[in-house]
């Protein structure tokens, strides 16, 4: 098992849960995270006994997003020619978005677990995970409007497709807040739990229902339903049908079938 | 009106009511059906009397997907070369995805009426059609992960269109099950009814309403909600701007203004 | 302020208010307001002072819908040759879709304030704003259909992306109602208020909270949620880090920076 | 073997010759054409003994274009409301454009070998064929332009991505011809060949040569280049890689590495 | 016939020849050059008595491109916030685009006649037009790189189109000089001529046999070339189909086949 | 200057000359070959005083593609279930991809002199270059279609924007050799040079030339070059006015103007 500074990591079966840890800062984004996102993920997408990972929050809350002494830091260092600081710039975004694309592109489910603050940056964070759950009095708000800047390492790309248009205008113009019960209804959240231990609870119980099937078939899903959103409809059931061309081909259909018939429980290989 | 082996046809008025019509096997989609979904959604898209289709299952279930059997047969008749095995499964599925892609391309609206069981290929057919309508009880699942397999004729390219990004990915890794009211709040059905009579005559006056359209207004309107579903705003209003070239010159635009002026209904051409 | 025969237009503080003012004619889109549209859109996105609009209608209603007078005139002006009239309607199309364009793509967010009738075209206009707000009695209806014709100024194109594909279909084939409470369930509106007054109200509220952000992040977020709406996730996260190169540069950060240190309200230049 | 109306089909080897054969109308393309075109290229896929077809023109000429007595039948047969006829129009078009599409999707390369008249249809005809060969003196002419309408059955669509943009649009505005020394020039055939019999000579010495390769290679290598005409470097990456997931698994590598390691020349199962 | 200060427009028959005309200054492109491109190509455009437009340059050269005095000017008025100075550099530039957009977009086609400098902007400009022809002394260079910038009014976007992706960058990057013969070679210009007399001779000739085609049909076919420069062949395909449903039921197909069974010109109405 | 085992690497100016280095082995492509590959165009991207690198190949040939011994030692090591080996080599074909993604990616521009073999794997690593040029007698081969497989590191993808569509597929299916002479014509390399020698001295005079201008404006050119491959014009001209909107902002502007104006030659910060 890594270690790391901001995260504590733990695995229960088939499950990953990773908690934010510095709950003394509300567990803000510092330096140390950015960078430690990548390593926590890279060791899930590549450690074969994990299927399933959870995100959650040490402490009272989720997170208070990005931890503003960076953004502070990043404006003294760079280069005084505004073209070349624009291009410093322009790449230390793509490094940051970099920390929550690993989410994305991770083989294995990521569910964000939502409890307390939820806000600026942690709405980029969950936004490029699977799905998402929360207490019901769940605090989240597109926070980086009030920073005068507009969200940059993911919420305004990948949150449109998980609620509505017009609502993800209304939160991102606004940084208006958004509780637990009001984001079950739009869907920013799949549903709510009354506090902070039903919610684990509940979360872990939705992961390791996922990290019982097939590995296999969860990953073929996983990559489904990611290059769907941004393709056709033609494209996408080409794609299928060239993945499961060696997919079909697995042992997991056969044990899955046989489970099927003998009303047993399967048991897939990792 | 053609006869088949697997599904009942009958048409009431300009509405064809297509039956899946194997109860005694949960509907379940064998290689019949497969053929005769093409044949029939042929015969829906040539005829010009008809102007809508409803799609239902006979029994107590609307399907339980696709029949068992076929995959093990699929799997025993291949070739030995992997690869060689690996390109005739890719056109198999290709194959059996054109089956439900004639619902989807069928220039004729085509509603989804669910009771009882919709599981696995189900789904896939349903997320095809027009719009779905269920029963409270309705059962939906995405039941391919517990065949070991990643859903593979239409659903993890249609449903996220229809529901949010989040629900569809729980439903997709855990095959869990969804029932009429739920699936009517994340809008996976339209509206729900109370039993299977009251569904089907909603369904029907629904169906009846779209009939008495004009057929040319409905087709360009189904054209332009396919075309966009897979293209960018602006190439959506060029296509509209074309395609209305030549419609706006159409008969129908004059036979609805004058019944709008006599407030009389209007009777249009097939 | 400019002066306009189918508008009028007042500005409170930074937020534009422009209302429909054919009340007599129910607010029917006649060739001025075709014409008028460009041009107010035109000033409040050259006019530095305005951050954010709202639309709404004099009178009873929001809008009926084009004015089927126009229609009639369009048809007998012209050519006899089939294809060059085909090529007269296709620009006209073009024409009129380019009077909503200027919403969308406007710099400033602009919102719908809707109360009465609001059909047929007023539904292409509203789904141009970025966001839509209700009385609870608010009629909404997608008329075309009843006219012979598929919508051609945007209602097809931008609707799927705010509300589901079901029920977007629903409403473009049948052309029923739908109300202002069901309008909230379904995303088309964001919220609804209990009578015009409180909906004129509620929304000013909103619209003046947008205006006293930064405009260079509010422009920013727009641009990008546009531009998510037809392009990748990915194309989207190096678009943000090309456009925040110079904006993270701005001002308005070190403002904001400030104001939020020392617990104040920001102000922010034009 | 099948026998066709209007075409001649021998086998040499492993290679379909396909010679259009109405020479006494200058191979113009009638309606059974249209029809065999389809059934000769789903039996050059479906036989696995076939890896590679050659498409010439019997007589004097390969093709003189579209039949023009098709152009007066379809016009008289039609619909009498316009925007019915333009339905029943457009259905056609995309009807025709299918039998040059079977071309485009064929599994195994196809060669066409031109002599003589090579105008309007024929070359959408040779656009859909992955490779194009000529005499030095065939004479190529977009010929649509002078019929007073565009090319619709696939010039203006593949062509493009032959040639330059800047002779392409020369071709098509002005009809101009283009023999087979300037075809070879600017890139709308490979090669040219002193008179007929060398050229068939020449193009069935290539066509041998791909059809001794191993089959699972050459249609990997023929659908990617397919896909990534109209798909970005970094999509058509991903799908050469899942594509070569399960194909790289295949005998005929081995059997490729052993004839290379032995200096033998590999053969590859059908 | 509209006036310039930088342009002289003369009409021969039904063609337009546009020709730069600030010979002293070897026709670099200032503030009224920019104004006037949208005005002489809106007229072009909307004159229905001209078919096809030639554009070329007055004196020794056809243009030095951008007059580096508007470079100058444009940098001092902005504003000091570096972010709303950046926004105003954006829509400057996007402002600028639109003056060879409307080359682009134009439905007739445009040709380009190049003798002498054609550098820098002047890049830009042709690589809009639909063909290009030049003297064999004729040099072409794409300058910006020698003033510190990226070139951005649409030569990086166009000529990738027109010439090999290899020969493009060796332009971009090291702005070296091509003549009139290598840019024959690489597909640059179309055909060379030997002096300024027999270019203008011969690319007039081109444009009206362009002229003497039938309208309807040219811009059906500078539409689909458009089009298909940045869609799948397949989206082509569709496209075309539903074009021509309107322009095939045209008159200037009956007298083109007129025409052709008798052997005589067609006429065809503007 | 970083070492490696597989290339030799110096840096004369500004310009980075990478050799590969193993000529006992034809410059075959093992193992550490493909590491270092990322390593050193990870320098080369990094490290601000190169500004301009050229690959090219150690003794007396440029490269004979992979190392045949990695594709062996790769088959003996995966997973025994088909569908885990599949991913195993779906994750190992991306993996190698990457090593010359690196290459494109790269902000400064790569050119590749080849001499004698360039076969196989070399074709997709000089595809990935930004220009080609060759001695008269390189000897240029699509090597993998005779390992009885599709080629997958890039080729396929990037070759047929580079040549003509009919070409590359004659390459790609019948693996014939073409020569540095045809090579010119078909646009595959930029220009010939009559031996070794004179090719590595005259693609360091390009480098050298390419070296010297404005660092931001090559980096703008080569990342808008990149873009437009994949992107609509319409994107492609979006991009630059957003990306030039800092950049026009640069020092580099003004100390070319003053250059120009100076008759000087200008010197650019890196």
């Amino acid at each position: 098992m890594p270690e790391f500074k901001t995260l504590l990591v733990e695995q229960t079966g088939k499950v990953a849960h990773i908690r934010i840890n510095r709950p003394e800062k509300i567990n803000a984004m510092n330096r140390d995270f950015w960078a430690e996102m990548i390593e926590v993920f890279g060791w899930v997408d590549e450690t074969d006994s994990i299927r399933c990972a959870v995100i959650s929050g040490e402490g009272k809350h989720f997170s208070a997003g990005i931890d503003l002494t960076m953004l502070g830091e990043a404006a003294t260092q760079m280069d005084k020619d505004i073209a070349r600081k624009a291009e410093a710039i322009r790449r230390h975004v793509l490094h940051l978005q970099h920390s929550f694309n690993v989410i994305d592109q991770c083989r294995k489910p990521v569910l964000a677990a939502v409890h307390g603050y939820c806000i600026g940056g942690a709405i980029d964070l969950i936004t490029a995970c699977d799905m998402r759950y929360s207490t019901e009095d769940a605090h989240f708000s597109i926070k980086e409007i009030d920073m005068g800047m507009a969200a940059d390492v993911g919420t305004l790309q990948r949150l449109p497709r998980v609620i509505g248009d017009g609502m993800v205008r209304e939160m991102a113009y606004t940084g208006r807040p958004v509780y637990g019960v009001e984001a079950a209804r739009i869907g920013l959240v799949n549903r709510t739990f009354a506090d902070h231990q039903a919610l684990i609870a509940g979360v872990m119980d939705v992961a390791q229902s996922i990290a019982a099937k097939s590995p296999v078939a969860i990953r073929g899903t996983k990559e489904m339903i990611r290059f769907g959103r941004d393709h056709s409809v033609e494209d996408g059931l080409n794609y299928i049908a060239t993945w499961n061309a060696a997919m079909l081909q697995s042992e997991d259909m056969k044990i899955a079938m046989a489970a099927h018939m003998s009303k047993q429980t399967p048991e897939f290989a990792d």
